[in-house]
């Protein structure tokens, strides 16, 4: 994988190679024959390209491939590695942070949690064990025969477009805090990885588009709550992110304009009657403990029919309701998704969100497709590893198997 | 421009033609030099294009170009020719109707207007003096030199995406109405033209990003009232049409959600308190009669100082702020423009909507620039003759200029 070749050509190759990786990770272990057919490239042209990355280790031969349907010797299946290079992905919550590593075919191989100081702590406090979680889960990870090649960190914040800065993340209590100098060396063996930060709801939304086996459609919005309440917008099969990167603060679209106060400065926020502290208040639930007991008690109370709970479910949804009405009117998407939290107490949010929705979008004929999230609580993590895991295929002739971090 | 080159080359070709119509239409006149500089073609290249282009009465040749900057003989300028096709713009508004041409070079050649019935008459009572206009319209350019080849229809409804059908215009009380039947010969000396629908807001915001020479930024929301309220998305210089073709109706979306029932069956939209109606009702004018005449009385009234008409102002800038905060924290764009009559009244409404919309917005840091639409009511109308012009642009192969329709 020497890059000899004068950099048009070699960046068509990059290409090339990039979508066979593609192709085999959508597909599943495949055929040279099946390669070429779904990429439109004659068998020649994807021999080359199987070769290369055979050679650099970023393809493995499997027995025979399923019958491909077409004449010629039966071929041998393709499929991508179980070592070599794998990507890392953190997140960064309010009460606890998170580490995995997934390898090239999309498995967790390693993973670390740890509680975390939370809230109004110095960001040294939170960054420093990080960077021990995510030094363990790599070291693990090349006892497996991994060489991390990238680490993506999920946070419950606004990132700069492009940088690796958290300009608010009112949860944490942080402002412009630059994760590259804790970070740097994080995972790495030798050279720093390549270090990617972003909103813990972009991530989540691709891990939604990237994972749910076509369940999810390329148009959609992804509403999900943890503390704070983030959305996502993907259009296309693309992230929407806004000019500076801050698309998606859904938490805080106005929905009862003389409502509560909220942090952000401004009054009766979605997120002040959906959020997961108002939720907690309103139905009489102590939030001072462990987020995960006093969640517990909530879905208890629902379940057990307690009126008070329920009725805190219903304004919640119904506030979300108000605020995807706004969101269907003005972006007509495919699908809603609802996520984290979100998708925990669907079963109680669902009735109002869905009678305001119905009730308050102008344009005929069916509403977009209301989804719930299978993926959990895990969705930032696996979308922050899935995107390292990412920069690996998007370019091949950088990370052949043989160069470790 | 014979088509006797196989499909891919064919297309190549068509490309490359389309892309030096489009590089003499942004910088105006140009040498050869110019257009292959800004192409990234080579001079033979775009030599060969050209030639094509002039046999096709596509561009024409004037006097020497201004200076390339580079060696070689002076050549003469590639200009746009004010002869051979022209697109085809209507507007339906819930009072009026415009019919104007415009030639390749973007200038209005021709134009009509009449009065429309208006609310709840049957279609035909609007679509058959608009036909009357595009054909007179039409038969003017004829005249002129000029040979229509598409038409595009502003309408202030829902159209279905990649249709011609308006599902819902409420402000004219259509429901399905398929303008393909009542058009199809409209502007036509022979053959039928092609027959573009698109929603006024959509057409407006085109408008903005293709004719503001350069003010206008390629993301940005564009709002415009004239009785109801639409709104258009921009992404990278790409209108956002969502799924169904409904992405804009910000009208809809709730803004005092237990306030004023709202005719498309919600509560407190924005339309209830910025539109056009509501507008006048605050500000105690009576909007039975003719509405240029109503709004009229509404900027004197402003413009003098009266209470209330400052009042009914206040309150739609800030039912505006409220839904623009919203869609702000939702897609973080570069720019946001009023249009039609908000622009009119810009100077009342803009404190009130800048108030909201700054102590409302979640991310840190500059608000988006907030813009004023310069083209007044012309936006949807001028919006429809440039994207039938684009037709042409889009796909020169198809119409030479010895071919009128």
């Amino acid at each position: 994988m020497a890059a000899q070749t004068p950099g048009p050509q070699r960046e068509i190759r990059r290409r090339n190679l990039s979508r066979v990786l593609y192709a085999v990770a959508q597909q599943g272990p495949s055929s040279r024959a099946a390669v070429a057919t779904r990429l439109g490239l004659t068998r020649t042209a994807v021999s080359t390209l199987v070769d290369e990355l055979l050679r650099g280790g970023l393809l493995t031969e499997q027995g025979p491939a399923p019958a491909a349907g077409g004449p010629g010797r039966p071929g041998t299946a393709l499929a991508l590695p179980d070592s070599g290079p794998c990507g890392l992905g953190a997140e960064i919550g309010v009460d606890h942070l998170a580490v995995c590593a997934i390898d090239l075919r999309g498995r967790v191989r390693a993973r670390a949690e740890a509680d975390s100081p939370g809230r109004d702590s110095v960001p040294d406090a939170v960054l420093t064990p990080l960077r021990e979680l995510v030094d363990q889960v790599a070291a693990r990870a090349r006892e497996l025969g991994l060489a991390p090649a990238a680490l993506a960190v999920a946070v419950p914040g606004l990132v700069t477009r492009g940088t690796a800065t958290v300009v608010r993340a009112p949860n944490l209590g942080w402002h412009g805090v630059d994760l590259t100098p804790p970070l740097a060396e994080a995972g790495a063996e030798r050279d720093p990885l390549p270090l990617l930060v972003d909103n813990e709801a972009n991530l989540g939304a691709l891990a939604e588009l990237w994972l749910s086996g076509g369940r999810v459609p390329r148009d959609f919005v992804h509403v999900s709550a943890e503390v704070g309440i983030g959305a996502a917008v993907v259009l296309d099969g693309a992230l929407l992110r806004g000019h500076r990167g801050f698309a998606g603060e859904m938490g805080h679209m106005p929905v009862h304009p003389d409502g509560e106060r909220c942090a952000c400065g401004g009054r009766g926020c979605l997120e002040q009657y959906a959020g997961e502290p108002a939720l907690l208040r309103a139905a009489g639930i102590p939030a001072d403990g462990p987020r995960a007991a006093a969640l517990a008690a909530l879905r208890q109370s629902a379940a057990s029919g307690c009126v008070r709970a329920l009725d805190a479910l219903g304004t919640a949804g119904g506030a979300l309701g108000l605020a995807l009405a706004g969101t269907v009117n003005l972006l007509d998407p495919r699908a809603l998704v609802l996520g984290g939290v979100l998708a925990r107490f669907a079963p109680w949010l669902l009735p109002s969100l869905e009678r305001e929705l119905r009730e308050r979008t102008a344009a005929p004929g069916a509403l977009p497709e209301l989804l719930v999230s299978e993926l959990g609580a895990d969705g930032p993590l696996l979308g922050a590893a899935h995107t390292a895991v990412r920069v690996v295929l998007d370019d091949p002739l950088a990370y052949p198997a043989g160069r470790r971090g």
